[in-house]
């Protein structure tokens, strides 16, 4: 049995994988991380939030689909003290992205470590198209 | 491209996100923790596990859904150790909640910290309906 | 409302959890994890990393499905540390797994903890039938 798959494959690992893969009505997303598009890693973790949802977007662009296209997600975190404290400020950074109360079921786990040393926080999402 | 779901918000992040996305024949709850509808956090591993499957029910029952349609589960457990050592409870605590075998799959992951001190375990599912 | 489940029960907690289940197009399996089916823990991460995917190759078969039909792939490793620096090797053995470039979303998470002391990583994937 073989499906049909759409891929989006970007950055450095390129090769080995893709930001999205879409199969059907289903869109499964690489968990995007809180880099910027130029690679820089922002110091705080709400800017971080702010820009793996950037990073959601555009992979979401190019299926077509949008941040409202998103059913699920699941946070990672390395410092869950750190995520606790700053609630208000990650929860406005992230209705900026959804442009309106996110509807979406959430996860948050607190993780030993990310793929860089500098990340606070890495999303993964699943959408339906 | 717009879809079509269903929510169901609950709890004191209800603006947020919700305990349950239902879009076509696909649910995806929020992860549950170990902690009962009144705010408590049982001191026990297997209590915890209870807990979390009550919640759990809570939210597919919103969807006309049972424990049945949980297709995938994740556990998220702060100490693994004592997760291992209390694994006969563990699974009495669950078949209960499943009220038989439970047919899902099913991964085991040690995190380093929940979204509160006290919880020493966070359930994730995927359900189908 | 019930569902039609396919299931593939295998190993010692075979009454407890499923090693995949079918519903519809989608194939949800078990986290494996890096051991060989005759129980041995390989010392290095790449050949843990090879033990895996031959687990997952295995349930997929039951199904009728293949590793292409994977979607989505979460990596969750106890030492990122060692992960990151044996990158070229992880991906030869994953790329020898899928037999190509593989055509997947990938996360890659640091753990606290495996089920086993043993273990380096775990691999969760959801596949499309």
């Amino acid at each position: 049995m073989s499906i049909e798959k759409e891929l989006f494959r970007s950055g450095p690992y390129a090769d080995f994988f893709s930001q999205g893969v879409k199969v059907g009505d289903s869109l499964y997303l690489a968990g995007q991380v809180g880099m910027t598009e130029t690679g820089e890693i922002p110091a705080e973790l709400p800017a971080q939030v702010e820009a793996a949802y950037k990073n959601i977007a555009t992979v979401l662009s190019q299926f077509g689909a949008k941040m409202d296209n998103i059913v699920d997600e699941t946070f990672f975190v390395t410092d869950m003290n750190e995520c606790m404290s700053q609630v208000p400020q990650i929860f406005q950074a992230r209705e900026a992205a959804y442009g309106k109360k996110p509807e979406v079921a959430q996860t948050l786990i607190g993780v030993s470590a990310l793929v860089d040393p500098g990340l606070k926080v890495e999303i993964k999402v699943i959408a339906k198209i």
